[in-house]
């Protein structure tokens, strides 16, 4: 039985509010903009996307590490493009006078490099790639929508050093591989475009983004690959001996993919009118109907084991 | 062959320290006071304590959720003991002029609670058994250390709502089994000790705590449960109707598990000379020596096999 999915293009917003909070994915009226509260079946499925992302990171020799919530100001300044495009949207946490200023991550670059500065030393500390599944924050100031445009941003961020711009290159490859091998297995549509300059990541060389389609015909950009160059490895003093014994200054990349966005795109691409549609890699509940043929019945049971397939789908 | 546990006994804070950075645990150059990196292996048996202690909770029926990051001044202060135990020690996020200022979470009790009063209505929500596994933020003032004293503390927190008074003891003997059983797979030696009044959780009726022992002679306390009594359900609202159809005010308890701690205490306890000794269940590395016997050379075969043992162990 085919159910129509006309609901969610009539009204995107009425269609997709109402369902989080009746399947529990997503109650949203935690009273803190956007921050919301994720119930059983969201919590359950942001760990399910969360464990086949990692897994194909971990296949491909990225290590997980975890790094803090917070850096300092100091820390926070060095990539003068970076502290550009983000000193706006961050939480800042006041420890009043004379204690510093803490800056809430809102991506890990001024966490993270610091420390890779401190752990390279010479070619054979790379290719160093590291990741970790964490929430960022970002004060949004458009209106907020649950999973979509949240303060509280679960997702998971890889990092990744190397020696030369074509090793790089080839670990961006490798990023859009793994991300399209997700995708795929969660059945989302998308497009892979490259970002015009003013919209590229805060620092980097270039950005490439996958775009999911949305019902109410705007895109939800799921996750982005960046090539920073060797912006952040000047500023951060990213330096290792190279094997001739000079010294060389690092290439990085790092690429970021958004649980709450997937888990978005997964809900609003494959709903209908009668609520979600889940492809089961992440489903919640797995459903297997076994009829078991009784001698002169096997028709009346065959019959009603697809009547409630029906129903389920 | 037996290795001395010396030196542990000795200096402990010099044997852990370098253990920590040389076996890739934990990283303490982070120069934000409290906030500690954590390396792959670290990382690795951060998560691994995390399932196991996961696993026992989905077992005896409760529901995974996450919860915001931070929680308003007006919602955390509505327990009274509670603010006053906290207030002092939290971290806290400006705004700016004209915004509420946000109270990062030294625990999440004022910021699941409101949620608890909207989602139980009658008898049959009950009970209510919630938890996530997050990082809660103190500003400890007193000195720091890797994984038994930081600000970003990685953690466990259940939360249980019930009708009945009985029943909330009952849950509390349900988590003191929970942890338990966690403990002893770690092969971690602790006390069980009800806290004096003055050392009891900020708002409860009755703390019980597990302190593992530490070869410094002091007590690393990895565990806390609380009675929370009527105490937050009155100031947070979390009423329901009765059977009889009369309204009842819930009990309720709450229990954190410290993974940094509990990590701490086996890393400190089956710990020796040569270093980390680690319980097969979250060792990153698992070694199995096969001896394959060759005519004639079954007893060299043997002996490097146990050398190899002796080597390794």
């Amino acid at each position: 039985m085919s159910v129509s999915a006309a609901r969610k293009f009539e009204n995107f917003s009425e269609w997709f509010d109402g369902l989080l909070l009746k399947a529990r994915i997503v109650d949203n009226r935690f009273p803190v903009k956007g921050f919301s509260v994720y119930m059983d079946n969201g919590a359950f499925m942001l760990d399910k996307l969360k464990e086949l992302l990692e897994a194909e990171l971990e296949k491909t020799g990225h290590k997980k590490m975890y790094f803090p919530l917070v850096t300092s100001e100091e820390l926070f300044g060095k990539e003068a493009e970076h502290i550009k495009g983000f000193s706006k949207e961050v939480f800042v946490i006041d420890q009043g006078p004379g204690e510093q200023k803490l800056i809430i991550r809102p991506t890990s670059e001024t966490i993270m490099y610091p420390m890779f500065r401190l752990w390279i030393r010479s070619h054979a500390d790379l290719p160093l790639k590291v990741y970790q599944s964490v929430n960022v924050y970002r004060r949004e100031t458009k209106a907020t929508r649950a999973l979509y445009r949240v303060r509280e941003i679960p997702w998971n961020e890889a990092h990744t050093v190397h020696e030369a711009p074509s090793e790089a290159e080839k670990q961006i490859r490798e990023a859009l591989e793994i991300y399209q091998k997700v995708l795929k297995r969660l059945g989302i549509g998308y497009m892979t475009l490259k970002r015009p300059d003013f919209d590229k990541f805060a620092g980097a060389v270039y950005s490439i983004a996958f775009d999911a389609w949305n019902p109410d015909g705007k895109v939800n950009q799921v996750a982005t690959i960046h090539n920073l160059g060797r912006n952040f490895a000047k500023a951060y003093e990213i330096e290792f001996e190279k094997k001739d014994g000079s010294r060389g200054i690092a290439y990085q990349t790092c690429y970021g993919f958004g649980f709450s966005r997937a888990l978005a795109a997964v809900i609003a691409q494959h709903g209908d009118d009668r609520g979600l549609v889940l492809p089961p890699v992440i489903a919640p509940a797995q459903v297997v109907i076994i009829p078991i043929p009784f001698k002169g019945q096997e028709k009346q049971i065959q019959e009603y084991a697809s009547k409630i397939k029906d129903m389920l789908s």
